[in-house]
């Protein structure tokens, strides 16, 4: 087992990254009252619900069990926790645990900073999307209709238990839509990380349990790091949303769900590569490169075809991104490094939207 | 024109207190973007909406009124914030303005604290109520058909403006209910002022202005120092609830609206206060001084006569101030001094809940 710590003072929390970590009820030190109320949904349940419960049987332990899916991370179902919550009477010491994906965790830690104003939770994230992203960092909420993550708290866990066993058990689809990000965090910040991906993206896919544990530890490890730096993300921290705006874009135009999160940030990367190429910041061969990787991993490096410019520019003015009305994109000045900014040529966007036409 | 602060650090924000401040057009300094929503409702809003807007014509300013009343704090009408926030596209760089009392300032706030994980809010508080409780201190949120403030956020405004011109046009009944907190401050913090009160009760009711500043200031500047202790209620803050554990009780038992929430406080309080007595904490004659004091300022001093202590006790066991099962409630050491207790006897609870008998 490794552990990483998340640097943010009396907020601070431990990463545990390791095999069959689910069975071996790490949980009680972070659980402060008797109550928990375990959050999954009906794809995680079945296969891990027990496990986890085995090992609470010492609280007053209630469960809410979710559909499926990004098309449920809304308003309507984050009730759901709350109503299970009050029905139960839990109070300010109880503590929610995330037992799924990014789904849940976002949703589960959102119901945790809202109710009564704020109490304790745990994330066991089960994809590998949510061990390297979602579960670190303490970005919760839930989507609306008018755009991604639009409601939603920084509101930070009290412990991320990462158990690489579950993977084994993740579609291969999901498997790429988390390697999507693991991609990233080797172009905004570390490059020998960039080439170890290439040279183990089989390995990857393969589920290899090793190469999987390095690639978790050293995501979370990066991710930690800008997390401690920013944690309200008003600088360093917004690196992280390499591909985001574009891949909002693509998500957002689809219908939720349609393209996997990893899916459309595989392919809003390589537009913001694109871009950043058109900018002369980086190589045309620079630009292949990434693409090739995301391949390898399985992933798409293009958006769909029936997505115009206008579209897109429609599309990425309500994201969060979206300072005063500027847009400012996460671009690479290197593979390995990353710059925020609005110092883009519009005419080069266009071009970048339009598919380099 | 009185200027008070609330010490939070980087979260520090002013209060000010005068007659005539809404048509001074104090705001612009606590705006940092170009896009301001104001949202208020059906009964402020024809009062005072344009005299606000005449002071924010150099932004870009939309609007959400929303229906007047308690039983539209919930989460389909923050909905509806989101909804207008979404659809005229406001970014991160937002502020809100919350016009109208408790109920507009939580839901404003509450919304705040979530659009986009948080952006800028300031505070027109337009009723006593608001003025000297709701308005400072960062408590926002929604209530749930299981209790009330269930859903909310600790999220600190960036400006309380408090004009207390308009309280000439408060329902005599609105007065009586803000009074009712006002009383609290003395009860619990001031013995001075609580004397102080006895005396202006009459002026304060006939909304003598200059008796409703001092009242105003000397309960928010009580309200700053206990905030600026204890900003999240782990500590010293809760003393804040004195009357509002039974005082819920009541509201929700009534459903909500039915009872203002400071007559509710108002019974509530002289049931604490009850208590306190027969705990031997307070005389007797303490109890009828303050029951005296609550009438004179034209406030309810007994629960509705169809609560059983059944009732009382199924109701107050889900209230956020029961930490671990085990009820704790704000009782009275003097008039001027107060305690967050589990150490009462159920035998005089009891006797409390059944009205003395």
């Amino acid at each position: 087992m490794q552990t990483l710590s998340v640097e943010l003072g009396d907020r601070s929390y431990p990463i545990f990254i390791g095999s069959g970590l689910l069975q071996q009820a790490r949980l009680q030190p972070y659980i402060k009252g008797n109550q928990v109320m375990l959050v999954s949904n009906t794809t995680v349940a079945p296969l891990y619900k027990e496990l986890v419960r085995n090992g609470l049987s010492q609280f007053e332990l209630d469960e809410v069990i979710l559909p499926d899916g990004e098309a449920y991370k809304d308003m309507q179902h984050l009730n759901l926790i709350f109503d299970q919550l009050l029905a139960s009477r839990h109070n300010r010491t109880t503590t929610l645990i995330a037992l799924g994906g990014g789904v849940i965790g976002d949703m589960t830690g959102f119901a945790a900073a809202c109710y009564q104003r704020g109490v304790n939770f745990i994330q066991l994230p089960t994809t590998l999307l949510s061990q390297v992203d979602s579960s670190v960092g303490g970005k919760t909420g839930v989507n609306h209709p008018a755009g991604k993550n639009m409601i939603g708290a920084f509101h930070q866990p009290v412990a991320v238990i990462a158990d690489t066993a579950v993977l084994q058990t993740l579609p291969d689809s999901e498997l790429s839509a988390g390697l999507a990000e693991v991609i990233k965090y080797g172009l905004i910040y570390d490059a020998a990380f960039f080439d170890w991906l290439e040279k183990n993206a089989r390995a990857l896919r393969d589920k290899d349990e090793q190469a999987l544990a390095y690639a978790i530890y050293r995501s979370c490890e990066i991710k930690a790091e800008l997390v401690a730096q920013d944690e309200r993300e008003s600088g360093v921290r917004a690196l992280l949303n390499l591909g985001h705006t574009f891949g909002h874009a693509i998500e957002t135009h689809a219908g939720y769900g349609q393209w996997l999160h990893g899916e459309a940030v595989a392919a809003g990367t390589v537009m913001a590569a694109d871009l950043s190429c058109r900018m002369g910041w980086i190589s045309r061969a620079d630009v292949d490169r990434i693409e090739r990787l995301f391949k390898a991993a399985g992933l798409p490096v293009k958006p769909p075809q029936d997505m115009t410019p206008e579209r897109f520019r429609t599309l990425m003015s309500v994201d969060k991104k979206v300072m005063d009305g500027r847009l400012r994109l996460v671009l690479l000045s290197s593979i390995g490094q990353a710059v925020v900014t609005e110092q883009f040529e519009q005419a080069a966007l266009m071009q970048t939207l339009n598919g380099g036409i």
